[in-house]
C-alpha cells in the first residue's frame, strides 16, 4: 500500500499529506510502515544519488539549493528519480522532529526506499567476502545513539573498511539523525542491518575473518599485537561495551593503551584507534 | 559578592534559590557571574575531589548515591568540602536544562570554583612545559559543541597528552555537557581556556613543541612523517576546520590517510587518529 507513485502535483503547503508523510520519517514505525528514508542536505543526497540511485525515490529541491548545486537534480533525472520544486517553508516542514532541534537541510531532501532488515542479510554479506585477500568488517553491537552509529559508519568508511554490519539491537542507520552524522558514508559501503551478533560471528569464522573485541583487560596491546589481515572489529554499546558473551566468543582480544587517567574511551575513539591502526598496517594510505 | 560560604540549612525544596543558582550554572554567564561551575554523575565528581580538591566547594549527594559511592562523602571531607545530603526532587531540580533534556546526575553533584579565563594563563601554562622531554600539547581552536570540547579533553587524556589548550572562541569547557562529556578528564591534565591563537603559536615555538596541523591538502602523510617529540596538535572548528591564518603559521601540516570515499573525518576522530598516533610512536602503552 505504500508502494504507489507519488502525485505528481507541486507541493505548496507544508501541512500536505506528503510533507507530513516525509516528516514522519523520523520515526523507525513510519520508516518500516512507509519502507523509507530520509537523505538531507546537497552532501548526503549527491552521495546517495551518485552511489545507490537504485535506492532513490523523489528529490524535494528548493530553488537556491537547485541554483548552488545544479548536478543533484541532473544526477537526479539520470537515475529517473522525480524532482520536486518546494519553498523552504515546505522544506523545513519535511524535517520538523520535535522542539528544539535544529535541523537544516540546505534545500535539498531526498526519499529513498528503505533496505529490508533481516539476519539473513548479514550472512550473505559477509559470504560474499569469502576469498584470502584483507578485508576490514564493522560490527556495531548495541550501539544505542543513532549519532554514534552514523559516526562509526562514517569513520569505518574513512578507514577503508569494506562493509558495516549493525546487530538487531543497535540504533537504525537510517534515522535522520544517523543519516546526517555519516555524511553520505552510508552509501559508500555496504551497510547490512538485523543481524544477530551470534549469526555474525559464525559468518566471520566461516568466510576467515577474525573477530577481533577491544577490552581493558586484554593482555595484548593494540600497537604490538599482530593483526590479521581479514579482521571484524566488534563495536559495543556507549556504556557497557560489549557484553560477556561476546567477548568471550571474539577469537582476539586487544587493548588500547591508555597513557593519561582517563578511565576508558569511548566507543567512537576506541574504534577510530583500531580501524586507523588497521590502516596504518595495511599500508593502504 | 559570589564568594560567601553557602548557608548550612538543609535543602529541602526544589524551588528554593540554592537550587536555582546551581540549574542557572548551565549558563556561561551564569557561570562567570557566579565564579562556580557544576559537575556531576559519582565519576565526574569522583575526578574533581580527587584530583583537584581545592577547587571543590559543595557536594550534593542523594543517600542513595552516598550508600553506593561512600568513598565520595569522605573525599570531601578530607577536602574540606561541604557535604549536602538531598533528595532526588532536589537533585533533579539542579540539573533541569530545559525541556528534552535528559540528564542524570546519578545522585550527585558537585559545585567549583571556576578557573578564571585568560590569554595569559596559556602562555604560562606554554611556558611551564619548557624543556627538552617529550611531550603532547592539544590546543582546540574554534571547536563550538560543549560535547566536542568534553570529548576531546578525554580523548587527550587517553592519549597521554600534557596541556589542553582552548582558544577564546572554542566552547566552555565548564558547561555541564562538556564537564558530562569529560568524564572526569578535565581534573586529570592541565586545561587553560581563553587563549589566543597568535598567542599560542608564538608560545609553542618558544617552548621548543611544534605545531602541527591536519589538512586533507597536506603533502606528508601523518603515517609517514616523521614526528617532533614535542608536539602541539592544532584541531580547529567542525564545520570548516582551522583557518587559513593558521594553517599558514603552523610549521608542519600532515594528512591523515582516507582509504574509503568518505570526503573528511569529524574533529574528533582527526584528533583521535594524530594523538593516539603520536602515543603509538612514543612507546608509552
Amino acid at each position: 500500500m505504500t508502494n504507489e507513485r507519488p502525485d505528481q502535483s507541486p507541493i505548496t503547503s507544508p501541512r500536505s499529506e506528503r510533507v507530513r508523510r516525509i516528516a514522519a520519517l523520523a520515526g523507525r514505525s513510519a520508516r518500516r510502515k512507509q519502507e523509507r528514508f530520509r537523505v538531507e542536505g546537497p552532501q548526503a543526497v549527491r552521495s546517495l544519488l551518485g552511489e545507490q540511485p537504485g535506492g532513490a525515490l523523489d528529490l524535494y529541491l528548493t530553488g537556491r539549493a537547485d541554483a548552488e548545486h545544479p548536478e543533484l537534480a541532473s544526477l537526479a533525472t539520470d537515475a529517473r528519480v522525480t524532482v520536486h520544486r518546494v519553498d523552504d517553508a515546505v522544506l523545513r516542514a519535511m524535517v520538523r522532529e520535535g522542539e528544539g532541534s535544529l535541523v537544516t537541510p540546505q534545500g535539498a531532501i531526498a526519499v529513498a526506499r528503505l533496505p529490508q532488515e533481516d539476519p539473513a542479510a548479514a550472512r550473505s554479506a559477509i559470504a560474499a567476502l569469502h576469498g584470502e585477500g584483507p578485508l576490514t568488517v564493522a560490527v556495531l553491537h548495541e550501539v544505542r545513539d543513532p549519532g554514534n552509529v552514523g559516526t562509526l559508519i562514517r569513520t569505518a568508511d574513512a578507514a577503508g573498511a569494506d562493509l558495516v554490519i549493525l546487530t538487531r539491537t543497535s540504533a537504525d542507520p537510517y534515522s535522520p539523525k544517523a543519516v546526517r552524522a555519516s555524511v553520505g558514508s552510508l552509501f559508500h559501503l555496504p551497510v547490512v542491518t538485523g543481524a544477530e551478533i551470534d549469526d555474525v560471528l559464525a559468518s566471520l569464522a566461516q568466510a576467515g575473518i577474525t573477530a577481533a573485541a577491544t577490552s581493558g583487560y586484554a593482555e595484548l596491546d593494540l600497537f604490538q599485537a599482530e593483526l590479521p589481515a581479514r579482521i571484524g572489529w566488534l563495536l559495543g554499546n556507549e556504556a557497557h561495551g560489549l557484553d560477556q558473551a561476546t567477548l568471550d566468543a571474539a577469537p582476539l582480544a586487544v587493548r588500547i593503551p591508555l597513557a593519561g587517567r582517563a578511565e576508558s574511551l569511548n566507543v567512537h575513539t576506541a574504534a577510530t584507534v583500531c580501524l586507523f591502526e588497521t590502516l596504518r598496517r595495511r599500508g593502504r594510505g
